[in-house]
């Protein structure tokens, strides 16, 4: 099992990580448990939690309906319910299982219940393992901003178990995979030549690779001050995506938007002679191998460029891309125009 | 003027106090202001900040209806919605004009928008000048449980103005110096001493003096572990007796319940040998000549002690009091049975 430290917790990755669950549980005397799951972590990942973790038979359930449609203020309310009818209290331990959603929702459920009660995350998707449960963002969507209300709250502990994966599909698998290819692609050039020489989307080594550059980030910024901005490769345009597309109610997962979006910036950054040619083929190569080409139709791009000049104003004049310089290294670029985005858009 | 440091804001108190607001806006370059208010205080002290904080001509003014029973989530979404329509982002200031409401639900909106952004109290009742707007607690109440749903998230400053406290009723005035006696009691006997001799119940000398201790003991003890209990004298029997009040929709304020519970708890700590006779009789007669005492029904006394009780299941078997050892000193003692407090409410 692999074990890496964070700020004041540490990230159990592998198959040991639900017993060591059980001595984090037997160390620190919680007064009761509860678990927040949806239908689906509910069905796939609850009965091995229960069975491997026997001090959570005695946990309160909490299942909400699963989607991001519900990362709302409103089912915060029935958690706290929840919690405060059941007599939760300073001491009580709250537990994410499920994917970000669950993660980051319970975070911030956890962080404001009574001033803050301890939470652990046990993520169930790739997604989740290698983004959401570590770092510290929680939050809720409002008035269809993502994440608008929230905190910055540190898990006491993360138990990533990769056996939870196999109850997903390919789809779901490569939309975690994404975020493993962004963070090779801006921090480690041997990661991204390890991912290209295997076959597999995710190993117990993949996953606590990704982790461990991702840890590394965030510890230097908690609060996303400077630093942990390069996290956003492949995410202005790749978030502008998503929301377009959300908006015309089309199927798209964030994942497949972040690869769509990197495509995009190594264009970009290859036009600003942040990387080569060579540099760039490769990653477009890879990354269209994986992934299925979004088709984007004009009224798509138009509303790209809406979300896109909609962050613009919000942070001054000037356009904030992390882009790779070199394979492996980053940038934070201040300063990327209009235009260099609408040429990227007709090259993909 | 006074200035007294905390963790890592100030606060500044005096008629200096607005002119230091307008170089701290100068200083720190927010993209805009919003300032929370209720109708008493937009009526009678928004003026007095504009006219003296120039750069506030352009705020964002949000009303908010008066009263601890609007300290709600609702009230929340209503200030949520009113920064996400106006546009606010992640360099706004809101800017907190009210008693300890205000602050508790503004700082709690504040800490929480956009993962937190900053905001700054401007206290305009005794109470919040000596309590409230120092301390870094934030909160609402949720299913009648006070500050149910909150955070510890420290204001950028505070700034105390007393001129705004010759706009409040007497009766207001004494439910905050309740709390400038119990920080005297177990906080500073000099200071005990010092209100005994004087007939004011406030000024900027009593003020800073309160917050001063105060403060030196929060910044001990942030999240509230251990050392902060101290701050509880009077308020467990305080606590409850109001709570046993309001539920019989009687007319109570806060101070008038702790300075009640202060009497009760010191006449505890003189059976406990805390206290000798002398002292317990100068408690008793100082709070005794500035509060009426109230009336306990049987029905007031069994409800109070049903509060009690309440407490006591969650936080395990012993009652926990902080009770002044000599006047100036105090003790967390854990242990109050509870036949010493059917005691104090017969000797009440």
């Amino acid at each position: 099992m692999a074990t890496i430290k964070s700020t004041n917790y540490s990230i159990y990755i592998g198959e040991k990580s639900l017993p060591t669950l059980v001595k984090f549980l037997t160390k620190n005397s919680y007064t009761n448990y509860f678990i927040i799951c949806d239908e689906h972590t509910f069905e796939k990942c609850l009965p091995t939690l229960l069975f491997n973790v026997p001090q959570l038979h005695e946990a309160e359930i909490i299942e909400l309906e699963s989607g991001e449609d519900k990362k709302t203020l409103e089912t915060c309310l029935q958690v706290w319910g929840a919690l405060t009818d059941a007599g939760a209290d300073k001491k009580s331990l709250l537990i994410n299982l499920g994917g970000g959603v669950i993660s980051d929702l319970g975070g911030f459920v956890a962080s404001t219940f009574k001033r803050g009660i301890h939470f652990i995350n046990i993520p169930t998707t790739l997604l989740s393992m290698v983004d959401a449960s570590v770092g510290g963002k929680t939050g809720v969507d409002f008035e269809g901003i993502k994440n608008h209300i929230g905190t910055t709250s540190q898990p006491k502990g993360v138990f990533v178990n990769p056996e939870f994966l196999k109850t997903l599909s390919e789809r779901q698998i490569k939309n975690g995979f994404a975020e493993v290819i962004k963070i090779a692609l801006i921090a480690d050039k041997e990661f991204w030549k390890e991912l290209k020489s295997v076959k597999e989307f995710y190993s117990e080594k993949i996953i606590t690779k990704a982790i461990e550059l991702k840890n590394t980030i965030v510890k230097k910024d908690l609060y996303e001050n400077d630093l942990r901005k390069c996290l956003n490769f492949g995410h202005n345009i790749g978030h502008a995506l998503e929301s377009a597309l959300i908006e015309q109610k089309k199927d798209i997962l964030h994942g497949e938007a972040v690869a769509a979006g990197m495509l995009m910036e190594a264009d970009i950054a290859n036009t600003l002679k942040r990387i080569n040619v060579k540099e760039l083929k490769e990653i477009l190569d890879y990354i269209n191998f994986i992934y299925p080409k979004i088709k984007l139709s004009n009224s798509t791009k138009e509303l790209l460029l809406k979300y896109i000049l909609h962050d613009k104003k919000n942070e001054g004049d000037a356009l904030c891309f992390s882009l790779p310089k070199n394979i492996g290294c980053y940038e934070l670029y201040n300063g990327v125009k209009i235009e260099l985005i609408k040429n990227a858009l007709v090259n993909y």
